[in-house]
C-alpha cells in the first residue's frame, strides 16, 4: 500500500463528519468539539440531515452536498447506517474514512455482518482506505488535528502512538497530555476492517515526525508480517509494545472487546524479543518509555551514578540497578577525592552519591557532572533534587498558618528561591546530557504538577522526573535494553 | 522492656525541645512549627539559652530551669553538645528523648565515639528510653502531636510506619497524607542506638490504636528477634516490610547512610516468607498495602471479578490478575442471565464486565454488587468509574472554551451529577463491602487530586481507588497472600 496513500487521512485538508451532534456529551459532539476547537487549519463540513449548523457551521446533509471533495470522512452515526454511507463516501471521491461506530464485529453476529457489508463496499473502491471500525479516531498534534473523541491534546512531538483499545487509547493521550509528551501521531485502529497495524507501522516507518512507535495489541493480523516490519523500523526508531491477552483471563476478555483471537501469544512475545522490539507488560510503562526514549540520550552501558539527597532513596535505588542488571560501581579513589573538592564535607563519600540533604544549591549540579565526567558511568539517576520544590511550598504555607512572626518577605524569597533552582536544574541537566550524551534522569518523589517531561525550546532533548525511583530504574534498564541489541545487531 | 515506658514518649504530656530555632527554614525551625503549629495540646517548652522567645513562647536556658519535668525532651543541637545534654535531660529527670541530630554512627570515627558517649551517659539512668540519634522524629496524629521536622501530617488512622532512614520516612509521610491513608504513629528509629525496631514491635503489639505495621528498614540489630515477634504481631496485624541494602549495590549505599551492615538478606527474606511477614519492593508499595490493608475486608480466595467502562482495561486487569495468581473466572451461565436483566444490551456477558462506554449510571454498581452476591467471586476490582470526573471536567472546560452556544447551565448540571455520582459510588462501595464482607477496589486511571484512600466516617471500611490496575492487582495479591497464610497456621 503507497504510503502517500494514508496521507489523504493523516494529512487531510477537509474533513467531513458524518453524523454531528450538537449535544457536547456525545461522541459526535465530542469529536466536533474536538476538532473545530482544537484549531485545524483545514475545512471541516458537518454532516448531518437534521441540523442546519453546528456551533456556527453550516451542516450539509450528505457528504454529496458538501462544497469541495473531502479527504477525508469521519463516521460516527449507529452501526446499521454504516455500509451505506461508506458507498456514498466512496461515490462522493472520498478516499479516506475513520469509522468510529461501535456495534461490528465486537458485539455479536449481527455487528459481524455489517462489517463484512462495509469490507463489500469498501472493495468497490480500490483507493478507498478505512481506519477502525469501533475506534476513538485520530490526533495529529503538529497540524493541530483532532480527529478523534478523545479527552486530551498532547503537544507536538516524536512518539506515535497505535492503540487497538479506545478506552485504553484515551488514557493513553491523557497521560501523554498530563505528563508533557509530545506526539507526533495518534491512531485508534479498532476493529482494522481494512487498515491494519502493520500498514501503520510502514507508514511511520517513513514519517519523518516519527522518531520512537507505541502499540497496545490485542490481536496482530499477520503476525510474522508485524515482526519482520517492526524489527527492521526497530533498528531506526525504538518499538514499544504492550500485548494484552497474554493469559487465558485477558484473552477471554480480548475476544469480547475489539472481537479478535489472540493467537499464540508466547510465541508472539519470544519473537518480540529476538527482534528486538520492548514488549512492556502495563499501560504506565508505555508512557515511561516514551517519555525516555523521546528526551535523553540512550546510554551506552549499564553502569549508573546516583545522586541523592537522603541515604534512604540511595539505597533503594541502588537495590533496585543491581535487580535490574544495572551496575552501580564504586568510585575511584582518586576520583572521590576530586568530586569531593566540590561537595559539602558531609558527602557519602561512594556510590550512590548521597549529599545529606545538603542546602548547598550548587553540590548537587557537581555531582552530577563529576559523574558524567567519568568514564565509568554510561547514566546518572538524581533523586529528590527537581521536586523538594513541593516540600518548600508545604513549609512555607505552613509557617504562615502558624507562625505570625515570620517574615512574609523571608518566606517568599525561599518560594522563589526553590523555583528558580529547580528550573535551572532542569535547564543545567539537559545542558549536562548534550555535553556528554549520557542520560540523566531524575526522581521527584514528591507529585508535582509539572508533566514527566520537561521540554526546553531549542534543545535536542529534555529533562525526565519520575515520581519513583523504580520508573526511573525501568526506563534506564530498558534503554540499556535497546542499546545492547541495536550493538549486537550492528557488529 | 515495659510497654508504658515507651508511652512516655509516645503520648507525653509536656515536651522540651532542646536548640530550637526561630529560623523557619532549619530544621530546629521546622520542628518548632510542627509541634507548636499542629495542635499539641500538651505543654511545650523550647530551650536555647540565645532566645527570650520563640513563635511567642518563653524560651527557657535549658532543662533544669524549665517549670515542671517534661516526659519527653527532642534535641536538635550540633552532635558534640548531645552527650552532655542526654546527662542533663537524666539530671532533670526526664526518661524520654528523641535526639534528632545528625553526625554519629554514619559519620565516621569521630560520629561513633560521640554515639558511645551517648550510651554511656544513657547507663546512668536506667529508666531512659533514647530514639535516634540520626532521626526524623515521631508522629502521633491521634494526639496532634507533630514532633518531627517532617512536612506533613497525615490523618490519625490504624497504619504505624517505622523509617530507619528519616528522607525517606519523610516522603512516607508526605504520601501517606496525600493519599489520605491514616495512621496511628511514625517512627523515625535513625541509628537505633538504644531503642530498636524490636521494641517499636513489641510496643505496637498491645498499641489499640494500630492495625496494621510498616517497616523500612536497612539493618536488623536481632534479626531472629525481630522474625519471632514480627511472627507473632503478623497474626493480628499484619506486618509489611521494606528491607533496604538487598543487592551489593544497596548493601554499600545502606553502610555509609546509616551505617549500618545488611547482614544476610536472603536468609533475612526467606525468614519473612516463611513468617508471613509480607516483604515489598519499593517504598510506593508500603503506601499502596497501608490503603488496602486499613481500608478493606481481607479477601477470602483469589477469585476477582473485573467491572470496566472499556475493553482494554479489562483486558489488562485480566492479564494482571492471571500473572500474579489471581483468578478471573468465568461467569456461568445463569448469572449472565440474572444480572444482564439490570444492565444495558451491549455489556460483555462475561467477567470481565465491560460495560462499553455506558452512560447508565446505575450499571456498574448493579455489575459490582451481582458480583459480589455470586459466591464465585471473592473481590472485585472496578475500573474507570470513580476517575471518570477527570474527563467531564475536561470536557465541559473544553467545550466552554470553543463552543459559545453551550448552555452553561446544561454544562455545570453534567458537571454537579458527574461529581454526585462519583462521590455516590464510593459511599455504595463502601455499604456493598460491609454488606457482603468482599473488598472491592477502585481503578481511577486518571490522576485526580483526592486521595487513594476515601474514608467516610462512622464506617467500617473505605473505598480505595489506586491510579493503576497494576496497583490495585498487586495490592489484592498481597491480600491473598496474607489470608492464605493466616488460614494455613490457624489450621
Amino acid at each position: 500500500m503507497p504510503i502517500k496513500t494514508l496521507d489523504k487521512i493523516f494529512r487531510p485538508k477537509r474533513i467531513a463528519l458524518i453524523g454531528v451532534s450538537n449535544n457536547p456529551d456525545s461522541v459526535a459532539g465530542i469529536a466536533l468539539k474536538n476538532l473545530v476547537g482544537g484549531g485545524f487549519q483545514g475545512v471541516v463540513y458537518p454532516i448531518n440531515p437534521k441540523y442546519e449548523a453546528v456551533m456556527g457551521i453550516t451542516c450539509y446533509p450528505d457528504v454529496k452536498s458538501v462544497p469541495k471533495i473531502p479527504d477525508l470522512a469521519v463516521i460516527m452515526t449507529a452501526a446499521k447506517l454504516v455500509p451505506k454511507l461508506v458507498r456514498e463516501c466512496g461515490e462522493a471521491g472520498i478516499h479516506g474514512i475513520i469509522i468510529m461506530s461501535a456495534g461490528f464485529k465486537e458485539a455479536g453476529e449481527e455487528g459481524k455482518a455489517l462489517e463484512k457489508q462495509i469490507k463489500e463496499e469498501k472493495s468497490k473502491f480500490p483507493d478507498m482506505r478505512i481506519i477502525g471500525p469501533n475506534c476513538l479516531g485520530i490526533l495529529v498534534p503538529g497540524l493541530s488535528m483532532n480527529a478523534s473523541f478523545a479527552n486530551g491534546m498532547p503537544e507536538k512531538g516524536h512518539v506515535a502512538f497505535i492503540s487497538q483499545s479506545g478506552n485504553l487509547g484515551n488514557q493513553l493521550i491523557h497521560w501523554a497530555e498530563q505528563q508533557g509528551i509530545g506526539i507526533s501521531l495518534f491512531v485508534g485502529s479498532g476493529n482494522e476492517a481494512q487498515l491494519t497495524c502493520n500498514d501503520y507501522l510502514e507508514y511511520l516507518e517513513r514519517d519523518p515526525h516519527t522518531r520512537i512507535i507505541v502499540l497496545y495489541l490485542e490481536s496482530v493480523a499477520n503476525g510474522n508480517e508485524f515482526i519482520d516490519t517492526a524489527k527492521r523500523i526497530n533498528r531506526e526508531k525504538p518499538v514499544i509494545v504492550l500485548k494484552g491477552g497474554r493469559t487465558d483471563a485477558g484473552k477471554a476478555a480480548a475476544a469480547s472487546h475489539t472481537g479478535s483471537m489472540s493467537g499464540e501469544n508466547a510465541v508472539f512475545r519470544a519473537a518480540c524479543r529476538q527482534a528486538g522490539i520492548l514488549d512492556v507488560r502495563v499501560p504506565s510503562e508505555l508512557l515511561d518509555l516514551s517519555a525516555a526514549f523521546s528526551s535523553l540520550p540512550l546510554p551506552k552501558g549499564n553502569r549508573v551514578g546516583i545522586v541523592t539527597l537522603g541515604g534512604g532513596w540511595g539505597v533503594v535505588t541502588a537495590d533496585e540497578c543491581n535487580e535490574r542488571g544495572l551496575q552501580v560501581p564504586r568510585l575511584p579513589h582518586g576520583l572521590i577525592e576530586s568530586i569531593g573538592e566540590h561537595l559539602p564535607p558531609f558527602w557519602s563519600r561512594g556510590n550512590p552519591v548521597d549529599l545529606v540533604g545538603t542546602r548547598d544549591m550548587e553540590a548537587p549540579l557537581v555531582a552530577v557532572e563529576e559523574l558524567l565526567k567519568w568514564e565509568g558511568i554510561d547514566a546518572v539517576i538524581c533523586l529528590g533534587i527537581v521536586g523538594r520544590n513541593e516540600f518548600v511550598r508545604q513549609l512555607t504555607r505552613s509557617t504562615r498558618d502558624v507562625d505570625e512572626q515570620a517574615s512574609p518577605e523571608f518566606l517568599t524569597s525561599i518560594e522563589k528561591l526553590s523555583h528558580e533552582y529547580e528550573e535551572g536544574f532542569v535547564t543545567k541537566t539537559v545542558e549536562l546530557m548534550e555535553a556528554y550524551e549520557k542520560p540523566v534522569i531524575g526522581v521527584s518523589l514528591s507529585r508535582t504538577d509539572k508533566g514527566t517531561v520537561r521540554f526546553l525550546p531549542g534543545k535536542r532533548y529534555s529533562g525526565v522526573f519520575y515520581q519513583t525511583p523504580e520508573n526511573a530504574v525501568n526506563a534506564l534498564a530498558r534503554m540499556v535494553d535497546h542499546t545492547r541489541f541495536s550493538r549486537f545487531h550492528s557488529s
